[in-house]
């Protein structure tokens, strides 16, 4: 099983040279962790994913979650895989010492994350939303709250969830109506969320929900949204547990994902929810916010992981599957040749070295991004968080689309090295190209997450954030500017950081003028433009690295495995990076075809 | 139903303004129709998919054709469509009256194909087999072939296909094994073919498979393969018929497409398998590649079929959505507003311009590429005829590519504008998006139509179709020019024309100088610029057509129709055709990073 669905090995140069976790691990924060602790996390994490996640993941697809007498019945692995995560610390990891956690810096844990995902997609999120959710009550929650469920959420013996999504709402959360009538020292909770993934299922002993609901006489709009702990059964003083009445109504069936329940609750059905609130009334939706980095990350990096063991299922099938002859100098093909290795045809070749390309690019993003993370919450120094914060800010919608968008086409690449065989059940590839259609989609579509870019991020502080990403990506191309290998495509990403520039002061003309429907209305295209450089920069560091340790001879990986590195920044400088030339003309174009008017442009 | 898969009026348009029809039915051949009995049969095939095919769509995805018992279970509709498509006369429509047919145009027929698609792509598949399977033995078969197989599969009673694909070979035909031993006036067939469309279902009468196959002694290669007619059943001189010992073994089950069986058969295991052959012995490869052209028009109309589908599914859900508010001027939205339908969103405005830009694109390629066959077969000038096989040569690989990736792309778009309910079962969006990703590999993947593209169409006859095509595209620059409105598009255009030869200049240095693995290695990312450029010159006739049709003040469609063809025009322009540039970059790199070498580029 080793390298089918993930290399660790490039995990770990991402992790530790070009992405340097060890400089993390230097904060006090978490100064009881060195890279030999971490290695034998990462390596646990492996073995884990190896026995409790991978061989479950085409029964997972095969035997879909579904609804069925008033619950959901899931896969048992569901159950054994929440107990085991919990058990290994998978949960726990992420919180504070203070919390009962271990403290681990969002690097490790992005990574532990990874590794489970790329095995098998449709499990780790049932402990993702529960790490989400707790992480709410240690976060904003009081006491009461936090030693009523964080613990049990942290072994793993209850689920948690995050309930945003009504019917008549979508990604418009200001539209939600789901109400909290106070009653004592705790609310009445009533209405209904769609899209709750991990909701509930047979055999879970609770699910804690974290639910967005207003209390009855708040103000319209984002600033009436409350944040209350709704659990599916209430515990009592003495441990027992009283049903809540939150009520399963559906499960949704997906084309993807299918082992990973998504619900349709209805809450106070009977008149009997009970919801305790969780902070300050009509501050629900700042507080979602505040953990939504960490989801947003998450989601990325479940794209990268679907990405990255798709990749290597085409690569180990073109190593295998012989078929055609290469090209003679006549323009022929001998037919009395044996036939080739696909991987030696070319089309095969840019397919595989596409996915590789995007695959740890992203990776790389994800890493850094968590980088960001940890520094913004532990640096010792203020000045230094606020400055890792906004450039965790501004890299969050790009953490979130970027794999997840570009993903999707390296696992359909992936799919067309197969022909034929890559459309079959048989193999695994159809069902990564299934399941990662919905990362585009999960917690903001890539059109939310555009527009939070260019609309908020970009001009955020007067450009400060951007100003900051400048700063870094500059430092890249200086220290690249240095190697006779890479200054041509040092240079290269100097010219696209200055097409930025261009770029972005064509849309901020209108923004300026007051015209936001215009300023954003290519907001997607530019992150695509956007996302496309800030990867480039990622491989120019990732070649870099890959040089510097063969300069210096270092052991650590194989000469093959650093030049392969070198090798993909110059696929990516050469069949990527040229793509943001033609999106440049598509952004500062000024003809405003997707802006409303009267006309009927539909025919 | 109305426009709940298709939209007549544009499918009419581009058929009769734009690819002018009306012109191809002045052939001597065609001289029985005129409009109004082309309409009829239009509106037929309408009424005919509204009811034989629309309604089944989803049952047979949710039914999936299965193997059982040695035989492979599909859904009943199947049959019952098989003999009503062939009462319809949409079998015998494609061939000449002395063949008992109805001797209709090419883009006749594609146009009903087209239509019936769009209602159900998993039914029309299996008599479009079956068609190419007559059309095979009407051109090379004899007589008594002729006389025992085509009326029978003519009225839909025998269903058809085309055995090509073997596990050892794929894609690479030169590899095929399937023996054919001479046996008194027929030949002992004996092997296995893999991925055979409508190959054998329960109920079916007959099944006539027209099989590639080595007689004992034959050249290697493909010019040692002949073609054969194999039977499911011999018929006899009384009408009976007798098992011919080809046996179905396995359905492979598909992520997509699942009401159309795809089966695995054995020919000759008790080595009772009788075939007969078509033609002169060792042709075979060349006949099939003969009636190629047409099979990978249709596989490019399906896509666009699909696609057209998808995007009518989203529209319709964009026109019926609440979600969201317009953008105020302080860029902020006002929540006591009610919410807007999200067809006003710029962002979803983008993604369904895609979409039609995209279908009506590919339709319109479709009909001028079926417009090339009629004239190549038809025209009563010998000279002319060699004039349109050439311009019908060069397109068919792009005819066939074109649709089914960026088809794929818009379709994705499609599901995007759903959200989260793209993903789920209960909404159409996620079986286009599963269904047409078999369309890029179907008949020659992307890659080899890419290799057909650059590697032989481009430089044929010293590069004379590719001038053909340019002289074509030059005259639609002209009469562009002449107009106000298009003149720009119609100067863009031609820029891109021009940087077309560069691109190919560079291209070609390679194959100058031999070196035909470095000359191809980009031909795919030639194939995705060369049709983008191609469909936007067809926007440019298509916004003619609609500007002239204006101008006359024509009363086929409405002014909001012609107008949106326009403004299509403009949006593909804008942001579409200018990843040319980025695509011309990419092409014109001279690094052979995809090249193989001793380098160990995957790590």
């Amino acid at each position: 099983m080793a390298n089918e669905y993930i290399d660790i090995e490039t995990l770990k140069f991402l992790l530790y040279r070009v992405n340097r976790l060890q400089d993390v691990l230097e904060m006090p924060n978490y100064e009881e962790y060195d890279k030999d602790s971490i290695d034998m996390l990462l390596n646990s994490a492996k073995a884990f994913s190896d026995k409790e996640l991978y061989p479950y993941y085409r029964e997972m697809d095969e035997n879909p979650a579904h609804f069925k007498d008033g619950e959901i019945v899931v896969h048992p692995q569901v159950n054994n895989y929440m107990k085991v995560a919990g058990e290994m610390g998978f949960i726990a990891g992420a919180f504070p010492y203070d919390n009962g956690g271990l403290q681990l810096p969002s690097m490790v844990m992005n990574a532990l994350g990874y590794i489970q995902e790329a095995a098998n997609n449709h499990l780790p999120g049932y402990i993702g939303l529960t790490i989400g959710a707790a992480e709410l009550i240690t976060h904003f929650g009081n006491q009461h709250l936090n030693d009523t469920y964080v613990p049990k959420m942290l072994e793993g013996a209850w689920g948690g969830t995050m309930c945003l999504t009504e019917p008549q709402a979508g990604s418009s959360l200001s539209d939600i109506i789901t109400t909290a009538t106070p009653d004592g020292n705790s609310y009445k909770i009533h209405g209904q969320k769609i899209f709750i993934s991990g909701g509930d299922y047979q055999g879970a002993e609770n699910i804690v929900h974290l639910v967005l609901a207003r209390i009855k006489g708040a103000p319209a709009g984002t600033k009436g949204i409350s944040l209350f702990v709704v659990p599916k059964n209430r515990p009592n003083e003495d441990g027992s547990l009283t049903p809540n009445d939150v009520q399963t109504v559906a499960d949704f069936e997906k084309m993807g994902q299918k082992g990973y329940c998504t619900t349709h609750l209805f809450f106070g059905d009977k008149e009997d929810c009970q919801g305790w609130l969780v902070g300050e009334a009509h501050k629900g939706l700042k507080y979602m916010f505040l953990m939504m980095n960490g989801a947003r990350i998450a989601v990325g990096r479940g794209a990268a992981a679907i990405a990255t063991a798709a990749y290597h299922a085409s690569l180990n099938y073109a190593h295998e599957r012989a078929q055609g002859r290469k090209l003679a100098s006549t323009g022929k093909k001998d037919v009395n040749q044996e036939q080739t290795l696909i991987i030696n045809h070319p089309d095969v070749r840019r397919m595989l070295l596409l996915q590789k390309a995007v695959t740890e690019g992203s990776l790389s993003l994800v890493f850094l991004t968590a980088k960001y993370h940890d520094y913004s919450v532990s640096h010792t120094d203020a000045e230094q968080r606020e400055k890792y914060k906004l450039l965790l800010e501004i890299l969050t919608p790009v953490v979130k689309t970027y794999p997840s968008e570009m993903g999707k086409v390296a696992v359909d690449n992936g799919l067309q090295v197969l022909g034929g065989y890559g459309f079959c059940s048989d193999y695994i590839l159809q069902q990564y190209l299934r399941d990662i259609r919905i990362f585009s989609i999960y917690e903001g579509t890539t059109g939310i997450q555009s527009q939070d870019l260019l609309g908020r991020k970009i001009t955020m502080e007067n450009g400060k954030a951007l100003q900051l990403l400048s700063e870094e990506i500059t430092k890249s191309i200086k220290a690249g500017m240095a190697h006779e290998t890479l200054s041509p495509y040092a240079k290269k990403l100097g010219e696209k950081l200055e097409l930025t520039q261009k770029v972005l002061q064509s849309a901020i003309g209108y923004a300026m003028k007051g015209d936001y429907e215009r300023f954003l209305a290519d907001a997607t295209p530019f992150m695509e433009f956007f996302s496309n450089i800030l990867v480039g920069w990622l491989w120019l560091d990732m070649a870099r690295e890959a040089q510097q340790a063969l300069a210096n001879g270092a052991t650590e990986h194989s000469t093959e495995f650093y030049e392969s590195k070198t090798h993909t920044m110059e696929f990516y400088y050469t069949y990527e990076l040229p793509k943001t030339t033609g999106l440049a003309e598509i952004i500062m174009n000024r003809k405003s075809l997707t802006v409303g008017s009267d006309k009927k442009v539909f025919g």
